[in-house]
């Protein structure tokens, strides 16, 4: 068996090639594309374009949510009406058909046809092992198994899993393409049926169908016993972290002191199984029809992608677990969007300073809206104070300057509420620079809907501070360089309408022109 | 056997005792006090106080961070020399001592003796039935078991399961008073030993065993694997709610149909159990060493409990799942708190309306505070939103008030930020109101440090609207008579400093009175 990838310099992935297009195949298909890869997809199903089209349309309004970083311009989906056609021109080939190992093994002989050799080949498999799915294979060095979780484009967790032939460094590569995708890569260094996360739930599962079965409770309450309890636990530390802390200063080794002899009580049904009949899908089935019946598939898979999205920026805000990895995926896109905030194609040079710039855009989250439906008013402010972080970082006040000790400081804001906005509405930003002088800068943005209508101006007085000292101070020279340069570029721009108002003032001044935008506007 | 509870009227519970101040009885205190109730400890170890210490510290920590609203004065504690001095008070009594049946039976015995005949005696235990911890009671009709998580102050659920001779009534009656804690208790219908909780984890527990003294994986992955995958979706949907999903369209019975079969397939070490040894405990204890050990367990617990916090309240902004019953909680308090928003006892006609009202009191959340470690500047705005909607309710423009389709809507703000706050700083809103009448109210809000000082001002035009229409109309007369009432009460104030600037006026007016508040001014 020849070797062909031998190296861990990551490959570069364009084009991803997508066998099987059931829910972990779509998954898959939306996580790529939503990062901007082209994926032909091979599904022999009729209507596989159709069944997958909820999950992509999950996915699109996930990553709305998920960050508020611009995102690259999604990629091209093809549907082919073959194998050869899906896999001939992509680098990386992921398998996700039914769980048979004679149908895995025959597709990844029709895969090897046509594909080029050094396509990476991924079995998306929850419990077959590697080893045996590689066994016939023409060059299986290049085949893993990457077991992906529901839903594939918003959970982090990937297990890479290599066979006895897969060639050293691919597992290196996959981490490096899967972390690019904003997912966590974890290597189960044994390959095992089932592997590891699956046997975790298989453990669950059985013991829950015995806790049914024996009417010791019911499913919604089963549910409700592990989502206000442990699930809480589990969505920030493991098993073995959280009973750590139960142990106290002592540690695990006092844990296991106190909790090791259970293991031989007779607490548990683990040691027999339930007999699968149809009495028991009677019961399970009708009692999670009582609990969730309500509610139809579509309507909970929004539901739970909201959750998720709430629960990683959550997470975010604490700096761990799936928080860190979503903010080291948002900070890569903040990094490449800095570039692209013009809407250009990617080079900063075209961005025209002569002109208000165009410094954020995004849709309005969920749990930006309040009691009165639309944007709450703390949130205006909020899209210009990242109006604001974008211009500092097109002069320069990046987060390598203000670890250097400088920084922007707001002093004073007036903002004009002239129009609502509601959830998931596209927004973007037009910023002007007023003045830009010693350790001063004095911004003017405009919030804009996506249809061009002007929601509400913000403008602002900003102070430039030492944050080793709290005090005013010039900021450095390239970053008044280039803030210099903006500012004679714009010095030709007409004063917009509204700067230099005081609260009260509208009452006289702003009714005439603002009467035909403003809902909220006195006619009396 | 008597019965002494009824009824299942719920019984008013001021003092609480609980025996056994371990991880657990401390997390039960610490849920108590924050909740207001005095509570008296026994335990029989001397260093008890002090071993409790950090768990009240902990929970005072997350509680500061879990809620925004006014919480209750915190209760007394205090520590008992007997169980008899604990007991002879209290109309709750919690037992939280180690897991051993006649060392729980004989401590029923000594509380039978003193305690009130109607005080509901509550077993804390994760695994011994209730009809054996009552089976030699004098009055066992009232005892039950509440088995709570670890944090007990943080985490909702709490099992609750009654033996063969608890009283009927005795579930509404514990139910009842837990949903008054903010947890969300769960009837276990029928006891069995270790309940439902802990045969989920007893089995994730065992295969976690398993896949560590096999090699598979190491602790620190198995974690990973949970807290970025399955960890996330337990948060919010448990076992059968999510499998439901997984099964599509066709929902549980699909899923039953498709993974039923696995339950024989030979992809588990459940069927036996991992030997208990010292060879076990060194592979367990070193991994978790060498994944954990460099945090202490007191910061390990912080990161635990901000990121419980920050999960409630994502899945609040969802209106989902724990955050269900974050939102119930807080809107008791926020109920309550109106009332005592003034400083007050209780009663509103205590505010003194003739001077700037204290509109809203927190300290700041970890996740207002942004890469400058300061409270980020939206949050300003929205402290000056949220003293906007505590004055709305003081003036009759409450939930109920909007449900009928009238509200306040912001037309244009002037805020003026003259010194930093940083994370858990506690700060007040003091708020004037300049003007009221036909459609408009302009108010003047000050931020306050906890201190005194002033660290920025909000002055705000708001025009009352029509919900349905969006444009402005009158307030209800009701609603117009409190404010005229108010702006007569408040006429003589004098203008606050700051009123009526524009930016920019700022650089000319501002500095001689604020130089010495504003870290950010300039100084040249």
């Amino acid at each position: 068996m020849s070797s062909v990838v031998e190296t861990k310099t990551p490959i570069a992935v364009n084009t991803a090639a997508c066998i099987g297009g059931g829910v972990i195949g779509a998954g898959w298909v939306a996580r790529l594309i939503e990062n901007g890869l082209s994926v032909r997809v091979y599904d022999p199903m009729p209507d596989a374009a159709a069944r997958m089209q909820p999950v992509l349309d999950n996915a699109d309004r996930a990553y709305a949510k998920l960050t508020m970083a611009q995102r690259p311009k999604k990629g091209e989906l093809v549907f082919c009406a073959s194998i050869e056609a899906a896999v001939s021109s992509a680098q990386w080939i992921i398998e996700s058909v039914p769980e048979r190992l004679a149908l895995k093994q025959s597709i990844y002989a029709e895969i090897e046809e046509h594909a080029a050799v050094d396509a990476i080949i991924v079995s998306s498999t929850s419990g077959i092992m590697p080893s045996d799915l590689q066994a016939q294979m023409q060059h299986p060095g290049r085949l893993i198994v990457a077991h992906p979780f529901n839903p594939v484009y918003l959970l982090p967790v990937v297990e890479l899993v290599a066979g006895k032939l897969t060639d050293a460094g691919i597992i290196d590569t996959a981490r490096t393409f899967y972390s690019s995708l904003g997912m966590k890569p974890i290597h189960v260094k044994r390959e095992i049926e089932a592997f590891v996360a699956d046997r975790l739930l298989e453990a669950i599962w059985r013991e829950s169908l015995w806790l049914i079965k024996d009417g010791i409770t019911t499913t919604e309450d089963l549910d409700d016993i592990v989502r206000f309890g442990f699930g809480l636990r589990y969505a920030q530390m493991g098993v073995f972290e959280t009973y750590r802390i139960a142990g106290g200063e002592a540690g695990m080794r006092h844990f296991l002191e106190q909790f090791g002899p259970c293991l031989t009580w007779p607490w548990t049904k683990l040691m027999d199984v339930p007999e699968y009949n149809e009495e028991l899908v009677e019961l399970i089935a009708g009692q999670s029809d009582q609990q969730s019946g309500h509610r139809g598939i579509r309507e909970l898979e929004r539901i739970r992608d909201d959750n998720l999205v709430a629960i990683q920026q959550a997470l975010k805000a604490n700096n761990w677990g799936a928080g860190v990895i979503l903010a080291d995926y948002e900070k890569k896109l903040f990094d490449a969007g800095a570039a692209v905030a013009n809407g250009g194609t990617g080079a900063e040079s075209e961005i025209d300073y002569s002109q208000p710039i165009r410094t954020t855009e995004r849709r309005i989250p969920p749990d930006w809206t309040d009691y009165n439906n639309h944007m709450n008013e703390a949130r205006y402010l909020q899209c210009f104070g990242d109006a604001t972080d974008a211009f500092m970082r097109m002069i320069g006040c990046d987060a390598e300057y203000m670890a250097s000790g400088g920084s922007f400081f707001t002093a004073e804001t007036h903002i004009r509420h002239l129009d609502e906005v509601r959830v998931n509405e596209p927004v973007y930003t037009l910023t002007q620079v007023l003045m830009g002088e010693g350790k001063k800068m004095q911004l003017f943005h405009g919030l804009h809907h996506g249809d061009g209508r002007l929601l509400a101006t913000g403008e602002h007085m900003l102070i430039h501070v030492s944050l080793e000292t709290r005090a005013a101070c010039v900021p450095g020279a390239a970053v008044a360089q280039e803030l210099a340069r903006i500012v004679a570029l714009q010095a030709s721009l007409p004063l917009p309408e509204g700067v230099g108002r005081a609260v009260g003032q509208v009452r006289v001044q702003a009714r005439v022109v603002e009467q035909t935008q403003n809902p909220t506007e006195d006619n009396s």
